[in-house]
């Protein structure tokens, strides 16, 4: 089935600028793009359909490249304690913080996980999502986190969307090795990452790196075990001090280092060697209201992609909407609107090792896009919630979310 | 026509707390709340219909009481502009800033006008509001501030939404009075005032002051004015200084002083004798990047009634969603949930002087409420983005929004 988009421009976001054809035309084949340019060039096939798209703009369909959107329970009920002014300390005495999740997402259901999550993710979808990264984490322990990668999966079979796993196992020491990081490490390293990746639940392997979670060292261990098992890695690293978990990372190839509020300079050159991905967050930035900025010049001197995801999470970024990261991370971390949808589409795509097939508007690339009604591409930041109206298509078909 | 309400929780927002009723029942009559109270204690009434909200927790209608919807362009352009390292003088010196939303709104058609507000409308009613101020301010003459204002007298008639509409003619001054300030306060008071006030078009009287607007004694002429013409005022006060605006207005009995960074211990005490409602605007501080953040123990303390809105407006607010600015009340100002859940009800009621009839669920009321799926009120808060799944009531009747 061929089909014709015309009547739009595009921002196609290739080598990471708009790179705007004006008066475009797309040609997909099935769920590919065959052709993309000016309208007046287009090749002469034979269609068989044609949309006009009336004048819209066209992006390629959103990656949102860092969620944990997969946890039992949720937060509400502390983000208010805490607006009461209930200290944290108080908070985790009493059980909560994020060993509340991991209780409710091992308590849980895997069919309540997974109505859970799909009901979060219809939101970023009805927005334009079209890829999406899930993280295990809340689980820290075998069962629990395939449990959690399971429903990752289903998500993907059962929603429009592309969907790529991530094991987070080592994301916070489990109440049952409390005071024994390392030989939580080990059981990740020898029971978890093995029994999980040999079910085919992981595409890439992550960890938290930070003073109250866990060393370079133990990360280290994690991705050795990662290596071994052809796995991918990527890393929360510097978000609330200088670890040299984003050094580490670049020096294991990883595919992205994540937050990055503390970044050093050393840390951007090894970045840049490494073509590892700079994932910013804005979303926890601005609910832990943080004030130390990721380093975004470092980053631009020194050609390191920049993406930026929603780190939708039940604890530190309860964010149900992409587009407002794009708002974010202009208005809290200065990037340009540019730079931002460059983020959640091209360097998004790369975060998740897809550049090849996803995040641009190039012919041979996967056909997910998104016709959006507005006069310039600058608008998908500049407005503040709401609903911009679009159309979606994904895998060369259009899409209705409701 | 009787319905009933029933299967549901309700904050009530009565005395500005939540004042929860479990297992609520709710009767209306017509566009009126008739009864409310817990389900057990429902009086025996015929009932014509009854509603299951399937356990869903019901507040009142959200009310957002400080609005610019009305205008002409945007200023994505210039959002991007500046973040390439434009300046804001350069921007200025080319005709941006407020200047050229001037300059579109007084080129738009009152069509033109009206379609753009429309569409930005149905944002802030698809998630709950169901009544809302709109200013003029882009005019600033009396054809172009009565334009305005007939847009939004229409905005209220097209869509189910009640609309209070505020003259803020002393918004800025236009540019063929550049320099000459108290020459264009001299027109506001003796023309543009009094003949909208005839066409009645103006259910209350709004001012900027500050050092890049107009000054106390301006306001003043202003307010004497609004006085003599029987409308309520209301004022932007304290956002870039102290200028003892918010002292102003309580002298004049205001309705609200609205933004409030700069706001002392003395014009708390002056609002709080004077029943002054203030009215936080978070979204503004969140893109001006503010770092003064309004006296919120001191307005606790004074017992002065805190409103939060979105203070849509294309140069320093492009809102679109009421419920992130209760996320944004929260973050950023420390309001608790509950707090910022008052801000948009029971206190935004208040800042437009519909107290007796909008804001809480009580019998006698207007039946304009919201039945939400979520667990707690505080989720209201807790989630960023996203569209928490509802029923709309409004005048006794369950809306739909598409
Ligand atoms: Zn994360
Ligand atoms: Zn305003």
């Amino acid at each position: 089935m061929k089909r014709l988009w015309h009547h739009c421009h595009a921002a196609t976001m290739v080598g990471g600028r708009y790179a705007i054809i004006e008066d475009a035309a797309i040609i997909t084949e099935g769920a590919r793009i065959a052709w993309i340019g000016p309208r007046a060039e287009r090749p002469d096939l034979a269609i068989d359909e044609a949309h006009d798209l009336a004048g819209a703009w066209v992006t390629p369909g959103l990656i949102d490249c860092h969620t944990h959107a997969v946890f039992g329970g949720d937060r509400s009920r502390e983000f208010e304690q805490r607006l009461q002014g209930v200290s944290y300390s108080d908070i985790a005495k009493a059980g909560g913080g994020i060993a509340s999740t991991v209780r409710a997402t091992r308590d849980a259901s895997e069919e309540c996980l997974f109505e859970g999550a799909r009901k979060r993710l219809i939101n970023l979808l009805r927005e334009g999502v079209t890829t999406l990264e899930i993280k295990s984490g809340y689980g820290l322990d075998t069962l629990s986190e395939a449990k959690m990668l399971r429903v990752a999966r289903r998500l993907g079979d059962a929603l429009p969307v592309t969907v790529r796993t991530t094991c987070l196992a080592a994301h916070a020491v489990p109440p049952e090795y409390a005071g024994r990081p390392d030989d939580y490490i080990d059981v990740v390293c020898r029971d978890i990452l093995p029994a999980l990746a040999a079910e085919g639940l992981v595409d890439a392997v992550d960890a938290f790196c930070e003073n109250i979670a866990f060393s370079t060292g133990q990360v280290a261990r994690v991705f050795d075990s990662a290596k071994a098992l052809g796995l991918p890695v990527k890393l929360h690293a510097e978000q609330l001090s200088a670890q040299g978990g984003a050094s580490l990372s670049a020096r294991y190839g990883a595919l992205s280092a994540d937050h990055l509020e503390y970044l050093t300079e050393a840390d951007v050159v090894a970045m840049a060697r490494a073509g590892t991905v700079a994932v910013l967050l804005p979303g926890a930035f601005y609910l832990l209201r943080e004030t130390q900025v990721p380093p975004v010049a470092l980053l631009r001197v020194h050609g390191v992609p920049m993406a930026v995801a929603s780190d939708l999470n039940p604890g530190t970024s309860p964010v149900l909407s992409l587009r407002l990261m794009l708002n974010m991370a202009c208005t809290l971390f200065r990037l340009t609107p540019e730079e931002a949808l460059a983020g959640v589409t091209v360097n998004a795509a790369r975060a998740l090792g897809l550049q090849e097939s996803h995040g641009t508007l190039e012919a041979g690339k996967v056909a997910d896009f998104v016709a959006w009604d507005i006069a310039r591409p600058a608008e998908l930041a500049y407005w503040l919630g709401g609903d911009v109206p679009k159309r979606i298509v994904r895998h060369g078909e259009e899409m209705t979310h409701e």
